[in-house]
C-alpha cells in the first residue's frame, strides 16, 4: 500500500458539489486517444507497453498542465492501492485488474489525469464537482491540444480519432454526470426516468460504471454516440438532458418536502440514528443512509453537517479507502466494523 | 377520559423486574369465582349485574386488602379509558369491549384487583414483577379467603369452583408468567420452545392474551388444566417449566454474548439509534427495539438506562397511554408521531 496519504486527502472535485448543484455530484469528461505508431494495448508486447507509457509520461512533463503530476506505474500498486484509485474514479475496473504495464498520471487535486494502456493508449480525464460540463470541456481540450504537440495521435480524416473499440471512434469523448436523485427514489420515479434516458440515446448506470447497481439513489448519465457529431453538440445534448432530470428531481423534492414532511424527517433522522450508532455497516447500506442525509441537508431538515463534509465521508468509507487508512487488508466483515467505527467517529463531534 | 393520572403513574409490578429475574417480566395469578345465588353474567339482566357488582364492591370494603381500593364502573369509562386499563393488564379484551355493567376493583400500586362481571362474576387477580409465583399465590389466596367470608362462592364438592366456562372449573386458577426471550428470538429457538411448551399441556401466547402476536420476543406461559389437580401443584408445574425456559434462554444469551458480541452490540445500538432519532414509530416496532435494548442492559452493553426505566417506557408508549397522557383521542398515524416524540424526550436526558 502506498496511497495512505491519498486515502486521507479530501477529494478536490467532491467538496465543490454544494448548494445549487446538489442534484449533480460531479461531472466527468474523458477523451480516448491512441498513438499512431503502436498497435492498440490489447495486442502490444510488454516492451511496447512500457515504451508507450514512457512516451506519455515524457509528454506530460513537457507540457504545462501535468508537468508536476504524479506518474504512477500500476505494476507497483498492490490490489488495495488499485482499488483505492478505482474508488476515487481515477482508473476503471478493467484497468485495476489488469497485470500489464498500465499507468496513471494524476494532476492537481486529483481532478485531471490520464489512464495509460487501458483499452486505449490514453484516456485523458477531467472530473469536477457539480454540473460543470463547459468548464470541464474547456480544460480537457486544452490538455488534449497540449499533448498533441508532442504525441502523434491516431486520426483519420474520415473516422476521426481511432480507438480500440469502435463505439469510441470519432470524437473519442465520453461526458458524464453523476446525479443524486433521492426524491425520485422515494416516490418511485427513478425507474421511469432511467428508462426514458436510455430511450433518448444516452446511457444511465450505477455509481461505478457499466453493470453496477444503483446505490444511494445515485446514477451516472453519459453520452452513447461519439461519431458523426461534434464534441460541443454531445456536451450540449447531455447538459440539456441532465437539466431535465434535475428539474424532475426538484419537482419530486418539492412534493416530498411539502406533503411528506413528517415522513421525510423520520427517514432522515432514522438514517442519522443508524449512522451514529451502528457497530457494523456495509458500504451499500452506508451509501443508502447517506443518500437520505444528503436529502435532509438539501431540504434544511438536517443541520448537523454540510454537503462537503458528507461527500468526503462518502469517499472515505469505500473498501480500499478504509484499508489504506488502517494500513492493512481486511476481510469484508472486519471492514464493516471499521467502517461503522469511522462513521461514528466522523459524526460524533456533530451530535 | 378519567385516567390521565393513572397513565402517568409508574406501574408497581413493572419496576420490580430488574436484575436476576430479567427473563421474567411479570407473574400473574387469577382466580375465577362466581356467586352462588346469581346466574353467570352472560345470562344476567342489567339489574342483576348491577346488584352483583354492588355486593362485590361492598365485600371489598369490608375486608382489609381492598378496603381502600378504587372501585370503577366500566360504563363510566370511555373507549380510551378501557383501552388504558387493558394495556395495564387490569381488564381483558372482552371486558374492555362489553357494554354491560362490568366493574373493576383496583388495589395498592395496581398489583391486586378484581374484574367484575366479565365471563365470571369475579376474576380476582394479582400481578407482580419478576418470577414470584409463590408470593403471588400467598397474597391471592389470602384475598380469596377474605372475600369468601362475605361472599358465598358457587362451589361443588365434586367439581370444585363452578365457572361459566368448563375449562376454568375446579380451582378456577390461571397462573402465568410473562417472559422476555431475546436470545431465543435472535437464534431462532423461540419457535421450537413455544411448540414444546404447548406439548407439555401449558399455553403460550403473545403479550396481550389469547390470539395475540409475539411482539418484542415476549411471551406469556400459563397453565391449561384447572381441574383434578391442586393449586399448589399447578403453580409448581408452571414454575418448573418457566425455570426450564429461563435456562434455555440464558444458555442462548451466553452463546450470543460470547460468540456474537459484535453483532449484539450492533443490534442494540442500532435500536438505540432508531429510538432516539425516529419521528414516527408504531407500538410494535418500539416493542421490538426495546426488546433489543433490554437484552443490551442485561448483557452490560447498554449502560445508558436501567431495566425499571425501560419497563415503564414500555407501558407508556401503548396506544391508550399515549392518548390519556395527551388528553385526546388520536388516529394511529398521529399516535406514531406522538409516540416517537415521547420516546425521544424520555431518552434524551440519557444520551
Amino acid at each position: 500500500m502506498r496511497f495512505s496519504k491519498l486515502a486521507s486527502n479530501d477529494v478536490g472535485w467532491m467538496s465543490a458539489a454544494d448548494g445549487e448543484n446538489s442534484c449533480v455530484i460531479s461531472t466527468r469528461i474523458r477523451l480516448a486517444r491512441n498513438l499512431k505508431k503502436y498497435p492498440f494495448p490489447a495486442v502490444c508486447d510488454e516492451n511496447t507497453l512500457r515504451k508507450i507509457r514512457r512516451e506519455i509520461f515524457a509528454a506530460c512533463k513537457e507540457g504545462n498542465i501535468l508537468k508536476n503530476a504524479e506518474m504512477i506505474k500500476l505494476e507497483e500498486c498492490d490490489s488495495v492501492d488499485r482499488q483505492l484509485l478505482l474508488e476515487r474514479h481515477h482508473i476503471s475496473h478493467e484497468h485495476a485488474h489488469s497485470s500489464d504495464y498500465g499507468g496513471l498520471v494524476l494532476g492537481d487535486r486529483e481532478m485531471i489525469g490520464i489512464m495509460i494502456n487501458e483499452e486505449d493508449h490514453l484516456r485523458i480525464q477531467y472530473i469536477s464537482g457539480g454540473l460543470s460540463l463547459l468548464e470541464a470541456w474547456d480544460i480537457i481540450s486544452k490538455l488534449d491540444d497540449e499533448l498533441s504537440k508532442s504525441l502523434d495521435f491516431a486520426y483519420s480524416d474520415k473516422w476521426g480519432y481511432l480507438t480500440a473499440c469502435p463505439t469510441n471512434t470519432g470524437t473519442g469523448i465520453r461526458a458524464s454526470c453523476q446525479l443524486h436523485l433521492p426524491a425520485l427514489g422515494m416516490t418511485g420515479g427513478i425507474k421511469g426516468t432511467m428508462e426514458n434516458i436510455n430511450k433518448m440515446g444516452m446511457v444511465v448506470r450505477g455509481l461505478y460504471g457499466e453493470g453496477t447497481k444503483v446505490m444511494g439513489n445515485m446514477v451516472q448519465i453519459s453520452n452513447q454516440v461519439t461519431l458523426g457529431i461534434t464534441e460541443e453538440r454531445i456536451i450540449d445534448n447531455l447538459k440539456r438532458l441532465v437539466t431535465q432530470v434535475i428539474d424532475r428531481e426538484k419537482r419530486a423534492r418539492e412534493t416530498v418536502i411539502q406533503s411528506e414532511s413528517e415522513t421525510l424527517k423520520d427517514v432522515v433522522y432514522r438514517s442519522w440514528g443508524l449512522l451514529t450508532n451502528a457497530y457494523k455497516m456495509s458500504f451499500e447500506e452506508a451509501l443508502d443512509l447517506l443518500s437520505n442525509i444528503r436529502f435532509g441537508i438539501y431540504s434544511g431538515i438536517m443541520k448537523e453537517i454540510n454537503m462537503g463534509f458528507l461527500n468526503n465521508l462518502m469517499i472515505k468509507i469505500q473498501p480500499a479507502h478504509l484499508q489504506e487508512s488502517r494500513g492493512r487488508e481486511m476481510k469484508p466483515e472486519k471492514r464493516d466494523i471499521v467502517r461503522a467505527d469511522l462513521i461514528r467517529d466522523f459524526l460524533k463531534g456533530k451530535i
